[in-house]
């Protein structure tokens, strides 16, 4: 099956946006065997987006937009490809009370654009948006299919998963298993060279890794027929897989490290706080995104200046001026101080210089002390982060989240 | 004059590689006032990418190839594009002494298929590459212009800016001028439906809309040969925007709103400091993202369970147990408490139910408080939010933004 995917949005032509759909779509239909040849960005213009969509029709027999389904003058994906095929635009009933409870919901007043949205070609399929007002559309033409999806990505990549998927896995025959590895402490580079004598001959399963910050995902997928065998040949993959990240995997579920670190401290029901300064609440907001967390988490405090640590982590001044606020023994006072006024099994204390400003030879920017106080136990680790502040806040956050695992598996 | 950019890589295709070279180039060609009509992404595939030029040519003056110029059999852009308008590929002598000394610089050995990269379409000019060994290539053919330029990001954007921009505003005659708008707390649809009767009409200059969460842009583009016409159209602009959207703006230069209102506490000097229950951090840690914040932001409080909220916000237990952890009264009681710990002049407080569980009929999911308590004066707002967890706790964040910056600007 040939695929085209035509992205839909003036902001792509001039830059303002990034156009990340292309990439996941393209990945997702890649593991789906669908060979994707072209990819087309045309902006809100009826014309250009009719002679694109002309063109991916004639040499391709899967269409995909993203983009123009909003309920603006901008938009018009639906509208031209409607006219292109000779199809009225029919009002969906369920899409225009689904669009009048999402703003009775969020007690806005509906403008009379919003149900520009709830009209949909005849003949063609809704693909319901369960998280935005524009739903995907599914128009079966002279054998081949145009998909039209919404251009944000949130919407679009769930939209995606619940609507598009099935019915693009029922069309395609072949089976596709694959499997997943969530690894934390260690590069892209790093992983993918321990993995060298595999990728180079890699035909059935391949093996593709993907970097994103603090994390590496190894995803491993078999093509075939017959589900035992895939199933088999996945089973030899993940014992080496085992052998060599022992110390690296953190899931095998796609799910992210501070997701499967919030779903252990609940599982195992282990109490949590705690006090950051160079982070600035971003591990207590990370740990708060989690829902269900607040059976483990009630107390995070962000000292970031000397005085809130004195004055709430009842540090002592003397630690400050003779160590510095940046410092190992700050690190481990701030932790221990933390554990008796939060009364929690597990305490985080993490001081640092994020930068730009703030660094000097021997304290450069980037030096992170975390502190950890675990039943009583206390162990201070010491980094030195590159990047940018956001980075150094982003990876030490992540390294918190990578030593809170650590130290719980370690000690079961 | 239309210009289109051509993405040549199977990478793209397969979703391994994130386009950002279109990106890069549709801004800086925006800027120059050269309108982006379309992006192709073709694979390593001599037909399709024949295609893909053949129809560009048609509708484009200005074509941008990026990748496909490397040594390896795969690289065929400008064997293809050589092909198509019947030009003999010549050996570029100074390509090819660059390329030896490239080699000898670095101590590695040349492979012959390196050799392939000093080959030039006949009549083209060589943009040679200051940083890479695949050289740039200019080919004027029937009145339009073809620029082929290497695929990594770092080469293709220096080779860009070095060689190919001052050869682009020779070619353009044409002023591009833009001014931005940011509004907070209103959503797109209703920016636009405000603006309906001037984007119906727009010629010049245009104007666009785009959003992301809890906040919109608008651009205003004027065209011309005068600039100071241009300005004095932008002025007038300028004015209706101010007129409409007097509540809303609360930046003119792409700024985000928590670093608008981050530089607005630094420049005032307006010590701030937060307690938060539902947004768990999220605020103190958009706060801390901000370089120099720590000029005016010392102490913040994640009070997740009731306990810490009498522990360190030192809150009455009654006042929980009346009206609940989420209540106009704990808003107030937690602001009020921590302006008396804090000693900052603006205090935040955030009580809600961020979901999924945990709402009832009275008190449903999304429901906030927030408590704003700045030089003594103390106010509570009540917002029903919709939505996921996340989005929830970055609504409420966005809004508490929004709140501290109209708090300071109507004072003042």
């Amino acid at each position: 099956m040939k695929c085209e995917l035509i992205s839909v949005g003036t902001e792509l032509l001039v830059g303002d946006t990034l156009n990340t759909n292309v990439q996941y779509l393209s990945r997702e239909l890649s593991q789906l065997g669908i060979r994707v040849h072209f990819h087309t960005t045309v902006g809100d213009n009826p014309k250009r987006l009719e002679d694109a969509v002309k063109i991916a029709f004639e040499r391709s027999d899967l269409i995909i937009t993203t983009g123009g389904l909003g309920p603006t003058q901008d938009d018009l994906t639906k509208e031209v490809i409607a006219g292109i095929y000779n199809k009225k635009l029919i009002q969906d009933e369920k899409t225009k009370e689904d669009l009048l409870q999402y703003f009775v919901n969020r007690e806005f007043t509906m403008t009379p654009n919003n149900l520009k949205q709830a009209f949909i070609p005849e003949t063609a399929e809704v693909l319901y948006n369960p998280c935005g007002t524009a739903p995907g559309i599914l128009l079966r033409e002279q054998g081949r299919i145009i998909i039209m999806l919404p251009g944000p990505p949130k919407e679009m990549t769930r939209l995606y998963e619940e609507a598009v998927l099935p019915i693009l896995r029922k069309d395609q025959n072949q089976l596709v298993l694959s499997r997943y590895y969530n690894l934390s402490d260690i590069g892209e580079s790093a992983a993918e060279d321990r993995l060298l004598d595999l990728i180079d001959n890699q035909t059935n399963p391949t093996i593709a890794t993907y970097a994103k910050m603090g994390e590496v995902l190894i995803r491993i997928t078999a093509n075939g027929d017959n589900e035992a065998k895939m199933n088999a040949l996945l089973d030899h993959y993940e014992k080496i897989m085992l052998e060599r990240f022992k110390d690296n995997i953190f899931s095998f579920s796609k799910k992210s490290l501070q997701e499967t670190v919030c779903q252990l401290l609940i599982d195992k029901n282990i109490s949590i706080a705690t006090a950051e300064s160079c982070t600035g609440g971003l591990i207590a907001s990370q740990l708060t995104e989690y829902p269900g967390i607040s059976k483990v988490f009630g107390t995070g405090l962000v000292t970031y200046s000397n005085d809130a640590k004195i004055n709430l982590l009842k540090m002592n001044r003397e630690t400050l001026e003779t160590y510095g606020a940046v410092s190992e023994e700050t690190a481990r006072e701030m932790c221990v101080n933390l554990s008796e006024i939060s009364k929690s099994r597990l305490n985080v204390s993490v001081t640092g210089i994020a930068g730009p400003d703030g660094g000097n030879d021997e304290k450069p920017v980037g030096l992170v002390f975390i502190g950890i106080c675990y039943d009583g136990k206390n162990e201070i680790f010491k980094y030195q982060f590159n990047g940018e502040r956001k980075t150094v806040q982003q990876k030490t956050a992540n390294k918190v989240f990578h030593l809170i695992r650590k130290s719980i598996v370690d000690k079961v």
